[in-house]
């Protein structure tokens, strides 16, 4: 016997005019629900009850293979830099679908110290699925940080499912769902830094201050950038190309923000690392191109600065994505999107916010289906 | 006092519109050049005297980081599957742009078992230079796949360079430095193997077998792709959009291809796993979208013909690359572009040539200036 906790009336589209507006807007809610009674903010304590592996366990993994297809693999990018800074545990990040024919090294027999960690919203994606199995085939545990109960991913976690309990989602381009996975992965890396002594409680405690904090700044993320994202949609949707730049933990966002609007609106937007951009993608830069550059204030914001003054001197049209009242960044760029502040690493989980409503306005003003993109279905379940 | 073995001569453009139409065509030669005096066919030995590293040594690595920019790093990625099938060891391949920012988890002080591998053409990579620095600050040696004697890179290299000996390459689109880079990986693979005793002489005699044939069969290839590839580029040069698609080892070099293409034709070409179109870009695909697949016949053959139909039924041109006389594959795709089958982990070396020279010939058509596209320098020696 399954419970389902979804109400089917949650699933209607009100007075939306698309699930994907509305999911949109339902990310402040979604963010609550992955948080609730996960975190302890007295004693600075993670208490993420659905995994199954001990202390023990955890303080036994020394490898993690993120595994995921889409816009969950972008997630996964996220969660390996989350996962080695806070933990200190090394994660490599694979396509599930190249996963699985890889023959890869999972650990040898001296070693069982690997993890697999599984992101897939509706857990019945099939190369995910695959890549679990192979997991199993070698001993290796899955965790799986999936949104639909009882799915096969989340029984085939042996090491327990992290359900993101953001109800369900329609639109076929993820929003809620995306950063509800990255909140997940936020608090598994907590859990396993808990384990492996690599934060103090006191530490977590700040962790989880931020976490608290996030779905109102997440609310006024949405609420502030919408008219400038409805803005900038009326001026750039006739583009037939676009380049998202980010590094580093928003290197994952600038892909995730490219897919969104290749998915919904069939510009070619393309992602790449900022550093890259010099090796190749710049040439494709003239006056018809909206390079939109994710700059927070972090490590590397110089180098961002630096990209954009860069893709100014080929005219590229920029918008960056910063934080609010960055007066340096409103003036090198052409628009600046601004988002509130968090902690670095909890930053693309407001980034991407924009760039979701901005692909949902391309998308409506080029006469797009947001919520049925052609040629693509919600999940994948046959290769 | 540094010998400078390149021949000034061989620099000059001699018959050739480009130099990178020369510099293709000089691949058989190049290929050649890597493998001198470093192959021991009657003894079934890899003989690469450059490395200074122990067998030993070798045998105490248990996890290298391949860093590069551009099309190196796409050398990287084809060197992972290399180092891991052959030898069994695991790799994780980065930019050097974000390697050097991401503050790695090399190795901990009990471990002593990382390696770095860098691979950069002129040696100067400013990215990759720092990410060998960043190895030596944590006590990592660093091996460089390099082609500029006396570079910085070699110098940097206290595991020793390798160098490609591939001669001056003008053209800012890499090409014969690439495929030289994957034969010094391949040979790289072989000897750690050899170290590691992952292969015996026996095996290892049936690689270098192959290798001794691939100069013939680059040959080979040019001569006959070469018709097919003009017409191509006479039929398609006029796109604005292309996606390229491959799987596991040639995954990287659809990448490859997708940037060959970007580089000097300014078309927006992308790269990507064929397993993840669904999740994303297949919504792009229309009778506009020439979609290059490529397809040897390999353990992932026939995932590769079922994402050729999933293209043909979105009405999108496919393009595909696949073994010299493949009836099934010349049915499905509306071009098939036959190479020479060689071992499946050397296949990328042949399977890139023709993926160059249709990129040289659309940029020809399009009146772009192959050799000095817009934007870009040879060497990337800033930030």
């Amino acid at each position: 016997i399954h419970a389902i906790p979804w109400d089917p009336i949650a699933a209607a589209k009100g007075d939306y005019r698309h699930f994907m507006q509305k999911e949109i807007d339902e990310q402040p809610r979604a963010l609550m629900d992955v948080l609730r009674g996960r975190i302890d903010q007295e004693h600075g304590r993670i208490e993420l009850t659905d995994i199954r592996l001990s202390d023990a366990d955890l303080r036994r993994v020394r490898r993690i293979y993120a595994v995921a297809c889409g816009t969950a693999w972008h997630a996964g990018l996220v969660a390996k830099f989350l996962i080695e800074q806070l933990a200190r545990v090394r994660v490599e990040v694979d396509y599930a679908s190249e996963f699985r024919y890889r023959n890869p090294i999972l650990q040898s027999d001296d070693e069982r110290d690997a993890l697999l960690l599984a992101i897939t919203q509706s857990g019945e994606t099939v190369d995910t699925l695959a890549a679990m199995e192979e997991a199993r085939n070698q001993g290796v545990s899955s965790v799986a940080i999936v949104n639909a109960i009882g799915s096969q991913a989340a029984r085939l976690a042996d090491g327990g499912p992290i359900y993101l309990h953001a109800g369900p989602e329609i639109g076929v381009a993820s929003t809620k769902a995306f950063t509800s996975m990255l909140v997940a992965a936020y608090l598994f890396a907590l859990r396993l830094a808990q384990a492996r002594g690599t934060l103090t409680p006191a530490q977590i405690r700040e962790h989880i201050q931020a976490l608290i904090e996030l779905p109102g700044k997440a609310a006024q993320t949405i609420e502030q950038t919408t008219p400038l994202c409805i803005k900038l949609a009326e001026r750039y949707h006739k583009a037939s190309n676009a380049l998202f730049l980010g590094r580093q933990i928003n290197y994952p966002i600038a892909l995730e923000g490219a897919l969104k609007l290749k998915e919904i609106s069939y510009i070619h937007a393309e992602g790449y690392p900022a550093g890259e951009m010099k090796h190749g993608p710049i040439a494709l830069i003239d006056e018809q191109m909206p390079v939109i550059c994710i700059a927070p204030r972090d490590h590397i914001y110089e180098k961002m600065v630096s990209n954009i003054e860069q893709v100014r001197a080929r005219h590229g049209q920029v918008i960056a994505i910063g934080h609010l009242g960055d007066e340096l960044l409103a003036e090198k760029a052409h628009h600046l999107i601004g988002v509130p502040a968090t902690l670095p690493l909890l930053q693309p989980v407001l980034n991407v916010i924009p760039l979701q409503i901005f692909a949902y306005h391309v998308a409506v003003l080029r006469g797009c289906d947001a919520d049925q993109p052609r040629n693509l279905a919600k999940s994948v379940t046959v290769e």
